[in-house]
C-alpha cells in the first residue's frame, strides 16, 4: 500500500498480515513447534473434586518405554505456586486436590502417546473429602471449608466480597413508583478458542528458560514460571506463539500450563511440549463464572431509574485465579450504562470444588448485563414505555455521574449508539412488522430485543499498576520500520492496528512496517492483553515511539533540505543518511493509563479512565413447538472512539455477536457433584455460521477519546456483552415471558413458553 | 556471585555462562536447530576455476525422491548479489563461474543425504575459460581479465590499490646508514573454527524471513538477505545461533550461506537448513589472503628507523568481498608499532580464479607483521644491536606520530609491553642460557624471538559509519536485568563482559543479568563483531544504557529513602516499587566511535581512535635433522587498556598465540591452477595441545583508554598478530637464517638450514 495515494491510514481497512499467514497455513502455533531433543508432556489429573493425596507412585510410569521423567510437586525447583492474584493455587497438588482435573504430576516422554499412556500408570491413592459444588451451599455455615489458603479468602468459602454504596438505595425503593425484581442465573461459558492451550518450555542453559506459549499475557506467565523455577525474571522469557483465539481463556490459564511444561523441562533439561487436547482443555481450564444475580430496580412512573439493589454471587471454583478482578467488574458494571442515583451492590465470589473460573470476554459483566437489561424491559413493559425510549431516558450522557460516582465528560457516545441502532433497525416500524408476522403464524413467533451496555476500558482502579505499555521501535537503514510491543495478537487485529499507527506517524507504507514476535525479554512489561486495552495502551506506546523517531527523522530531513511533505517518499534516503552518520535509529515508547481510583469501603471512585458503549438490536424467531430459536437480523452499534481499522473492528463485532448469541441461546455445561458433564465440542454447542446468518449490521459512533491513540478506546469485549442481552430480550418478546436463566436452549424456551 | 562481597567486577574472572552451556552440551548450534517442515540444502558448485555456464539441467535432480526444489539464479526474488563492500559477487552464478566451489544451484530436500545426492545430479555444462591463479601473474598486461564487475576493480584484475606517503622515503633511503630488504610470502590460513558454516532460513509468512545463523555480523547478513529476497530490512531478521568459533571466517561468508538458504526457503516456503561439511567449508569459503610483501627498511647506525618502503600484494580471489578493507589494514599497519618518519607503501589486492579471501583475525596485518618484525631483526643483526633494544629505541610512545601522521597520546602502552615481556622472559639471561644449550647439542637448536605489534581497534577511518553500537536494557520487576546487543558471542567472551559492565553499573550480581540472543530486529545496528571492537563498542552502549537506568533507579531510591549504598541489596524492592508506579523500566543505549579520518590521496589521517599493543617472546627448539619445531616457552604481554575479565582476556591471548603458532609453523594450503589442495583437517594441520604446551605466560599492561568502557580497548586479534612473528624470529635465531615465507613446516625449516 503506497502512502502517497492515501491521506491517512487511520480507519482504513488495512488487511491483517497475520490472517494471510493463517490462511496459507504458514502461521506457527505452539503445537507446530519443534525443538532439538523436544519431549512431550501429559498431565496426571485428579479424578476427584476434593480428596487428600495419600501417596503417588510414579514407578511404573517412569519405567515405561520412552518416558524420561515423571515430575511431581517435589520436583519443583521454586515455589509450588501459580501466582495470578493470590498464591493459593499449586502447580502440582501435593496434599489435597480441590477440583476434578487438578494437576498432580506431569510426565515427559518421547511422544505424546507414550506420555499419555504413562500418565495413566501413575498411581495416586486418594482419601475422598466432603465437597461443595454450589456457591450458595458453600456459603452456608455448615459447609465444609475447601479453600486452600485462608489468606486468599474473606472467611470460610467466601473468596471475595465487594460492595458498592451510592446514595440511599433503601430510601429510594420506598419512594419508587415502581419496583421490579428477579433473580437471574447464568452458567458456564467455554471459550472454545480454535487452538487449545499449549506451550513448549525450552531450557536455555545458563540463560534460564524460554517458554513458547499460546498466551494473552506473557508477562503474567513470566512471573509464574520464574516463581516455580526460582529464577530471576531476566532468565525467564516468554515468547508468544501464533494464538488461535483466547477470549480471556489464555489470560490466567497459561500461567499453569507453562509452569507445568517448565517444571518438566527443568527436570529433564530438555524442551517439553504440553498441548491440551480439546476435551482436557474444556474439562480442566477456566470458564466464565456461573452467576446468581438478584436484581431489584426502582423507578419513577416515567421510567426514570431511582435505584438498583443487586446481589451478585459468582462461582469461582476451587482457586482464586482472577475471580477477585472478575467480581470487581461485575460490581462496577452492575447498574449498567444508566444514570442511577442510588445504588447498592453486594458482590461475592465463592469457592467450590469445581474447576477454577477466570477471564472471559466481558469479564464478569455479562452476568450483570443479562439482569440489568432484563430489568429495563420488565420496567418498560410494566410502565408501557417503549424499550428504546426507556433506555433513551436513562442512558448516561456527557457530564453525567456513573454508579461509582464518576463524572464522565469525554467520549461518551452511549445515547448515539442507541439512536443509531434504533435507526438502523427501523425500530418502530419493525415492531409493527413483527406483530403482523406473529399474527399470521401459528408455530413461529418473532421478537425484537434491544440492549445497551457500558464497558470500562482497561484495568481500572483495582489494578492501575498493570495499565502501562512499552514499545520498541527501530528505523532500519532502508527506511523500513521494526516495532515490538508486549501485548499480543490473538486474532483481534492488534498487529495491524500497531502497524497502522507506526506507518501513519512515520509516513511509510504499511508493508514497510513489521511487528516482532512478542518476547518478554524484548519490551518492557506492557501489561496483559485483556480488558479491551491492547490497541489503546500499546497504541499509545507505539505512538510515543513513532513520534520520537519522527522528530529525529525531521531533524535529519531538515539537514538534508528535504521538505517535510517529502519525508514519506524520501524515507529510504533519510534513513540511509542517518545510518551513515551513526545516528541512533532505535527508540523506546512508553504509555501509562490516566489516573484512576477506587475506594473499597464504598465501591466509589473514578474507576476507569474511559468507557466504551454499545447498543444492539436483535430480531429472533422462535419455533414455539420445538423451542428452537433463530436470529433473523442483528444490528450492532458501538462507540469505541475513533475506529483505527473499520474492517477489523467490524470483525471484532461480528465475532462478539456470535459469541453472545452462543451464550444466550445454546452454550451450556451442566455440573454434577464437581464433575463437568461435557464431551468436547460434540456436546458443547457453539454457534455455527448457520446460527449467525449474514452476521450483524455494524455501525460505529466514533466519540473520540482525546487521550487514546488517534482517539481510539477499546472494542474487544463489548460486542459479546451487548449481544446476548439483545438476543435474550428478543426471545422474551417473542414468547411473551422474561427468561431468568441462560442458555435459552430449545428445552428452556419450551419451559418458558409453558410456564 | 554476590556483589556485596566484592568491590568491583571490573577485571574479575567472572565465568562465562555460555561456556557452561557448551560444556553441558546445552548450547544450540545452527545444525542443532529444527523447525516445523524444515528441509535440508545442498549446494551445486563449480568444478572449474573459470568457465562459462552453457546450461543447467535440474530435471533429474528435481525428480529425486525427497527433493522439494532446485533453485538456480532464476529463482532469486531480488538481486543476484551478495553485497559485502562491492556488488560483484552473485549468490548463484548464472553466467560465468570464477572459482572452484562457486555456488551454481541449491537443492532443498527432506534430508541432507537426499539433497546431496540430488545436487550431484544437477547437470551443468560449462565452457572452460582461461584462468589466472597467481596475483603477480594476474597483474601482467596479457593476463585474462577475470573480474565480474569492472566497477569493482581499479583496472584489469587489480581490485584495489591504496597508497601511503609520509615524508620523503626515497630521500631517507639515500641518507640511511643501513638498508635491509627482503620479500616475504605468506599463504592461506584456514580459520578452522570448530563449527562449520551453517544457517537455517525460516520463512515467517508476511513477516518475511528469519535466518538463524552461525555468524559474526548479523547486520551484514540482514542486508544481504534483504537484497536477494527483495524485502525491506524490517522483514528480514537474523538470529545468531551459538557460534562455534569464527575468527573472521564468519564475517563475510555467512552473507552468502544465508542468502543461499534464504533463496531455497523462499522458493519452497519452508525452513531450509544449509550446513557446510568440513571439506566443503575449507574448499569453498574465505581464508586469510596469501600475500607477497617486498619490504625495505632504512635506519641510522644506532638502529633509529628512518624510512620504510613497502609493496603489498594480496591475493583476493575471484570476488571482492572484504579485500579492500583487509588491504587497508595492511596499509595502515605496514610500518609496525614504530616511529618511522618517512613511509611509502603501495598496497594492492588482486583478483584471481581462486576462492575469495576475506576476514581472518589480524585482517591483513599478519601479512605485514612478519615482514616488519623480520626487518627489525635483520637490522638488529646487521647493526649488532640487541633485538629488544632496537625495538625499545623505535617503539611508539605517548605523543609520538604514527606512520599515518596520527599523534597518539592516550593509552599508549607499547613500550611497557616490551619491557614486561623482556622481564617476564628474562630476555638477557635466557639468551645466554640458550647459547649454552645450543653449544651442548648436536641435533637441537633453540632460538629466542621477540615481536612487537600495533593494532588499530575498531573499523577506523575507512568505515567509520560502521563503528556504532546499540544496547537495549530492561530492569525486571524483581531487580534482575535483561540486556540485548547486536554484537555477538563467538567464544571470545563478549556476553560475559557485557554482563559485567551492566552488573557493575547497576550494582547487581552477575547471575541476575541475562544477555538476550542476538536478533537484528531487537537492537539497533551494532556494526559487525570484528576488528576487536565488540567489547569496546557494545560495552560503551551497555554502559550508556546502564547509566540511564541507574539514574532512574537512584531517583526511585531517593523517593523510597533508600541510601545510595543500599541500592544493590534493595534492588528488588526498588524495581518492584518502580514497576508498581508504572515507571518505564526499559532503556536504550548508544555508542559511536571517536572521530577518525583518512585521506586516500596520501593514506594519512587519524585512522583509528585508539590502538592496542603487544610484545611477545617465544623460545623455539628446532630439530636440525628433521626440521621439526617445538615451542619451548612463550611470553605474551598486551596493552588492551583496562582488562574487564582477566580470565577471558588470558584465554583470548592463549588462543591467539596458538593460532599464531599455527600460522608460522604448520598451516598450509597449496593451490594448483585454482584448486586448493587440501583434504579437510586431515591434511590441514592446526596446532594441538602438544604444539602449544602449557600455553603462554600472559601479562597485561593496562594503559586505560579514557573513551572506552572502564578504560578497555580491544584484544581479540592482537595475540595472533604478535605470536607468529615471535615464533618465526625464534626459528630464525635457532637456525641462524631469516625465513622469508610461512609456514616454517619441517621441509621449509630443512630448506632454510640447507640454504
Amino acid at each position: 500500500m503506497e502512502r502517497k495515494d492515501q491521506k491517512t491510514l487511520i480507519g482504513a481497512g488495512v488487511a491483517r498480515p497475520d490472517a494471510i499467514d493463517k490462511v496459507r497455513g504458514e502461521a506457527r502455533f505452539a503445537d507446530d513447534l519443534v525443538f532439538p531433543g523436544m519431549l512431550h508432556a501429559a498431565v496426571v489429573r485428579s479424578p476427584h473434586p476434593h480428596a487428600r493425596i495419600l501417596s503417588i507412585d510414579t514407578g511404573e510410569a517412569a519405567g515405561c518405554a520412552g518416558v524420561l521423567a515423571v515430575a511431581t510437586a517435589r520436583d519443583i525447583p521454586g515455589a509450588n505456586i501459580v501466582h495470578v492474584v493470590f498464591d493459593d493455587q499449586p502447580a502440582l497438588a501435593d496434599d489435597v486436590v480441590r477440583y476434578v482435573g487438578e494437576p498432580v504430576a506431569v510426565v515427559a516422554a518421547a511422544s505424546r502417546r507414550a506420555a499419555k499412556r504413562a500418565a495413566e500408570l501413575v498411581r495416586v491413592s486418594y482419601e475422598e473429602l466432603p465437597i461443595v459444588d454450589h456457591p450458595e451451599r458453600a456459603l452456608e455455615p455448615e459447609a465444609p471449608v475447601i479453600v486452600a489458603d485462608p489468606e486468599a479468602a474473606e472467611t470460610g468459602n467466601l473468596f471475595n466480597k465487594m460492595i458498592l454504596r451510592k446514595g440511599d438505595a433503601a430510601g429510594a425503593f420506598e419512594q419508587a413508583d415502581v419496583v421490579v425484581e428477579s433473580t437471574y442465573e447464568t452458567g458456564y461459558q467455554e471459550h472454545a478458542y480454535l487452538e487449545p492451550q499449549g506451550a513448549v518450555a525450552v531450557p536455555e542453559g545458563s540463560s534460564g528458560m524460554a517458554v513458547y506459549a499460546s498466551a494473552q499475557c506473557p508477562f503474567y506467565v513470566q512471573n509464574a514460571v520464574a516463581r516455580v523455577l526460582d529464577l530471576p525474571l531476566s532468565k525467564v522469557r516468554i515468547v508468544q506463539t501464533s494464538t488461535g483465539g483466547a477470549f480471556g481463556g489464555k489470560e490466567d490459564v497459561p500461567s499453569l500450563i507453562c509452569s507445568l511444561a517448565s517444571i518438566a523441562a527443568a527436570k529433564v533439561r530438555r524442551p517439553v511440549k504440553l498441548i491440551l487436547d480439546r476435551s482436557e482443555d474444556i474439562l480442566t481450564t477456566s470458564k466464565r463464572h456461573p452467576a446468581i444475580v438478584r436484581y431489584r430496580t426502582a423507578a419513577k412512573s416515567d421510567g426514570t431509574l431511582l435505584a438498583v439493589d443487586v446481589d451478585v454471587i459468582l462461582n469461582a471454583g476451587a482457586y482464586q485465579t482472577l475471580s477477585s478482578a472478575v467480581l470487581w467488574r461485575s460490581l462496577c458494571t452492575a447498574a449498567g450504562p444508566y444514570r442511577v442515583p442510588n445504588v447498592r451492590v453486594d458482590a461475592r465470589s465463592v469457592a467450590t470444588n469445581t474447576v477454577p473460573n477466570g477471564a472471559f470476554r466481558g469479564f464478569g459483566s455479562p452476568q450483570v448485563i443479562f439482569p440489568h437489561e432484563s430489568q429495563m424491559d420488565r420496567l418498560a413493559d410494566r410502565l408501557g414505555i417503549d424499550r428504546v425510549e426507556i433506555r433513551r431516558r436513562n442512558l448516561l450522557r456527557p457530564g453525567d455521574i456513573t454508579c461509582t460516582d464518576q463524572r464522565i465528560v469525554d467520549s461518551v457516545g452511549a445515547i448515539q449508539t442507541l439512536e443509531m441502532a434504533a435507526e438502523m433497525s427501523k425500530w418502530a416500524e419493525r415492531g409493527a412488522e413483527i406483530a403482523r408476522f406473529n399474527a399470521s403464524q401459528r408455530e413461529r413467533r418473532r421478537g425484537l430485543g434491544v440492549s445497551s451496555v457500558i464497558y470500562g476500558v482497561g484495568l481500572g482502579g483495582k489494578a492501575p499498576f498493570l495499565d502501562k505499555a512499552g514499545a520498541a521501535m527501530k528505523l532500519e537503514a532502508d527506511g523500513s520500520i521494526s516495532v515490538a510491543v508486549g501485548t499480543v495478537e490473538m486474532g483481534q487485529g492488534l498487529t495491524t492496528a500497531m502497524i497502522q499507527i507506526a506507518a501513519e506517524v512515520l509516513g511509510v507504507s504499511v508493508d514497510q512496517v513489521r511487528m516482532a514476535p512478542v518476547d518478554t525479554s524484548r519490551v518492557p512489561d506492557s501489561g496483559p492483553t485483556v480488558a479491551s486495552r491492547g490497541t489503546m495502551m500499546s497504541g499509545l506506546a507505539v505512538l510515543d515511539a513513532a513520534k520520537k523517531l519522527r522528530e529525529r527523522v525531521e531533524t535529519a530531513a531538515e539537514q538534508m533540505e528535504v521538505p517535510l511533505d517529502q519525508i514519506p517518499s524520501r524515507m529510504g534516503d533519510i534513513a540511509r543518511a542517518m545510518w551513515f552518520d551513526n545516528q541512533d535509529l532505535a527508540v523506546e515508547g512508553w504509555a501509562k493509563t490516566e489516573p484512576v481510583d477506587w475506594d473499597p469501603e464504598t465501591g466509589l471512585g473514578n474507576v476507569y479512565a474511559v468507557y466504551a458503549y454499545a447498543s444492539h438490536v436483535a430480531e429472533v424467531e422462535v419455533d414455539v413447538r420445538t423451542g428452537e430459536t433463530h436470529v433473523v437480523d442483528f444490528i450492532a452499534v458501538h462507540d469505541s472512539g475513533t475506529i483505527l481499522n473499520r474492517t477489523l473492528a467490524t470483525g471484532q463485532v461480528q465475532g462478539g455477536v456470535a459469541q453472545g448469541i452462543g451464550f444466550a441461546l445454546m452454550e451450556e455445561i451442566p455440573q454434577r457433584r464437581g464433575h463437568l458433564v461435557v464431551n468436547g465440542l460434540t456436546t458443547y454447542r457453539i454457534p455455527t455460521i448457520q446460527d449467525v446468518g449474514n452476521g450483524a449490521h455494524v455501525g460505529f459512533v466514533e466519540a473520540p477519546y482525546a487521550a487514546g491513540p488517534f482517539g481510539a478506546k477499546g472494542i474487544g469485549e463489548v460486542p459479546l456483552m451487548a449481544a446476548h442481552a439483545a438476543v435474550a430480550q428478543a426471545v422474551a418478546q417473542a414468547v411473551g415471558r422474561q427468561p431468568t436463566a441462560y442458555p435459552l436452549a430449545p428445552e428452556a424456551v419450551r419451559d418458558l413458553i409453558r410456564r
